[in-house]
């Protein structure tokens, strides 16, 4: 497959328009190698160990959620000299799918409603509210990481999620409106919590948006190259 | 003792010329009360509950470490005007010391350096680095709340603490090169984990931060108003 | 009546999307108070007298055409902390209506067009001009106050009134296109009158605006509390 | 006397470092032309009537307050074109002092003070104060202008005077600081009135600024233009 | 002719609709002289030179390319008074035509075109490309300038020509698309002749835009002045 | 030879402080390779050809004077990604001196007045004058390319000299303060040779800043990598 048959396929799936304006210059193909496709793996990051497992797998592409050249550059120094250099050498492309991944249909959120086999799913400006049969310690456990829960929950059964960094006040007000009695997502700041109207469920960034790589890469017959954060909770 | 002698005093402790050009307007008397001040009380935020309780107790001045009036405001509706109905009709004046006390020398970063033991410390651009005997549980049981673990550590033998919202990867690049093993704060975001060169402890902000103003008010024979966030760990 | 439904009635009558760019967050409900509005009072400033005057007469609603939150706070402390105190103390509410009322069909203009008897009357970007039978002694008697006549007038004809600030250059411009002999508004500068080809009536801003929120008041039945300028010239 | 020579003579009298910067390249020779200058004349503004008269006077220079080409201008049309013209053709210079000559030591406010008799004056940022032996009604009848005295003044012992438009809130906070009974400068704005701690009086920008021009001719024995605004108030 | 009709005729021939955003208040009637047109000279620039002549024969309006006041002036001094001077004194008018012209159909870009016996043209964003029959050396022969080529030429088929300083990379970049060999424009960077994928043939500024000017002179049967560069290539 | 020691060597040559803001990230290492440096390869340019060049020569280092990543990039494609590829798979560093260069003492400026034998040189702002012996064709031989003469010259005796696109108003104007005779640089615009005070010698931004660097390659016995615009006048 020629990498032109590759993006416009990507595009059908992401489209570009549906990006936040501070992805501009950011999704698409970031970095150009090779123009036939025959390997393609897929991952939530382009880690040095995901880009070395990638290469050592002959991949001609590596589908990734984040860029790994987020920050305009003007020198290819350190770890990104030395990622770049393992890419560049071996003709590997970099495609990325952002914010346009959140927000398409069979997208980031939609993969994490599967998971939690959310029912009778509505969306909202990002992200979605479902009906929920699952206790959190059940959420956690599909979501494969320990999760902070931030107030009292006695019973989830309108779950509000998003994928990512989605503690947004408004996000939050919206899926209160809703009707949801909990907010999943990552990266809680004190401030939001003190005036959130919805208890929270605080997993991590990468337990919320990898499911969505890895459901695209078992579709498509791609292979998943999973790098989770070590982490664990105390006590 | 008359409200300038008060403000005068907490000058000397966090000087303002110390805080962020971000706090600007946004630290010292930010309610202005009763001019004769007797009774203070002090807590990390100006919470509903702890003006209530404040007010209750009849507090003239209620000290804080975050200010209640953070986004310039052109009206006062919603919580904020139940908020701000309750503190301007008792009369109580409301002080706020932010990151000047952050700065300050028997501020935030001194009191958390207290509280979890360390010895021979040494200031950072914004927190400090000590030598510590604690494991990460016994940290965890100090602050009183449960911390997350990202990277692997062993043995913490010297410890980088950011009080409040510290993973900023500038600090933690000064904790690597002065020698610490483990980085202390709060809020960690996925992309700085991603590129971090030391093992990061997450606590709360609040965990962090309440010790200072707890210890303060324990120095001042003041009250000192508890208000920490509900929360727990799955699994 | 629910304080939902006067903000309803309100906007019908000045419609928010009339404003101008530089009242964004500065209109509508500024202050809020009780839910059931039954008595209101209206006067064009929320001074320290008005509100006393209605806070004493039991106003659940002050409605105002000058909000007393102009410049964004992040601080509560003198004389705004004290009208704030007394206004949320007694649970009135405060409603603005500004360039929005200066724009809406019977408006601020529209009322100086009815108190100066002007006929034949039509709008221009910002007030509008009209066949007027006074002179400027009467003009000056049915303002309630002195005014200043800059350049010659013989017999005014055609007159121009903006209500407020309104000696903009543009503005002059448009009226003497349009016809009108004089120009009829408040706070010329001298740089302004150097270059306008019109002779231009000076009044005060507080003569020319009262009018509309006096007449509002009589035409519902609510009380006008009046606080013009003491104000007299020499010689 | 060569143009260099009178601009260096005007820089020691009206240092251009004293000016404000907004005035930057709207200060000093502001149109070139004859490099000799014999004969000058001094306005307060390049009017079309007082260009005609000083080119009628065989001025080689016009020495004025304010600039003509305040606008910065990418043509010439209309009536800055008919000005420059005659400046042009006549092969007159203009030479501007303006805010630097409202700070200079024997500039406008200075004038103003000889004007009104102030005894042991004081420098304020801008504008000074002086003891006042004058009524209102003597005030206006030096300034040569009807004045507008707004809030209530029983007797003027200590006189704030601020030459040109000067009714801004920290200058009146600070002449009031000082002592002032009574803040004298033009174009009062209803905000600033409402807020003023001081009763203010009004008079007209030309009548503060005029005095200026008009000592610094009578001193060298240049001409002055006298060209005021007509103006009466009514009643 | 009244100079109103004069300035229709022009607009018709190149609306200002057409100019680029940076243009704006840099085009039309730049300097206003009299109101009755009877002669017209037209030149490239208003240099002293130009102005010279146009006024020594009696020009009532001189049509120029490049306005005499582009950068934004508040003072009148040096080569731009003396230019004034001449040009106001004798009520000659200078209207201005430029990027509206460059786009205009029988524009800047038309008349190079026809200079240069360009057949079957196509529009690009700007400029155009068309069917060359000339040697490099004739076209510097019908420009009567000497050119710099950059870079190979075999044998120019389509060339692609941009009036003025239009060497974009954009622009170089949709000609190579629509099958241009060359590029013909002036003032070539060297950052852009390294990326360029097309030969480019430098020309003069004047000698690319100077016969638009030439050819409506004739057309109109106004007088044309001529102000070439002083130019000569070593070796 | 270290990498470090290699830097330290070439901010002693030019220091980084001497750099224009707008260098800000882009002078110094910009591509990070080996860190042993044994040889050097020089060049004005980080051409594809040099690249290859250089690569083939087993230069463990290239230092040249304009950045290869002048634009900020968030993408690795198209010519960029390609020349990137040469670079980091074959583990060449890339050093940039830019305007740091041209300030330095013994930098751009410096090795055009020995390559033209100018004599009593005179720093400017930027470049330098000197008393020059040579003709215009002269200058032209020993700068090797061909030249454009604006305006008309008789005979040299200071000449002016900024290497690159030198240009400027403001230094042309300095130029001739300081007695210069004519001025020579790159990238002369029309606008600029309209309002200059001096005749103007146009060579190659190319021709007049790679003296310097094969200056530089000879005395430290490195090899300097030509690759000179193709370029010929005509007629």
């Amino acid at each position: 497959m020629h990498v032109r048959a590759f993006i416009e396929e990507m595009e059908r799936l992401a489209p570009p328009y549906l990006a936040e304006d501070f992805d501009a210059g950011k999704i698409g193909l970031i970095v150009e190698g090779k123009t036939t496709i025959e390997t393609v793996c897929c991952a939530l990051d382009a880690t040095p160990s995901v880009v070395k497992r990638a290469v050592a797998g002959n991949a001609d592409m590596l589908l990734v959620h984040h860029t790994p050249l987020w920050t305009p550059l003007t020198s290819l120094t350190g770890p990104t000299a030395a990622l770049m250099r393992d890419v560049l050498a071996s003709g590997m492309n970099i495609y990325v799918m952002h914010t346009n991944f959140d927000h398409a249909e069979c997208g980031v959120n939609d993969a994490l409603a599967e998971l939690l086999s959310l029912e009778n799913t509505e969306s909202m400006t990002l992200g979605l509210t479902g009906d929920c049969s699952l206790s959190v310690k059940e959420i956690a456990n599909r979501l494969d990481c320990p999760v902070r829960v931030w107030g009292k929950i006695k019973k989830i059964q309108r779950l509000a999620v998003v994928g990512g960094s989605g503690f947004d006040p408004l996000f939050i007000a919206e899926a209160k409106e809703r009707g949801a009695d909990a907010f999943l997502s990552a990266e809680l700041k004190h401030s939001v919590y003190r005036a959130a109207p919805l208890p929270c469920i605080e997993a991590t960034h990468y337990a919320l948006e990898a499911p969505a790589m890895k459901r695209l890469a078992a579709q498509r017959d791609w292979r998943f190259i999973d790098d989770a954060p070590v982490l664990h909770s105390v006590p």
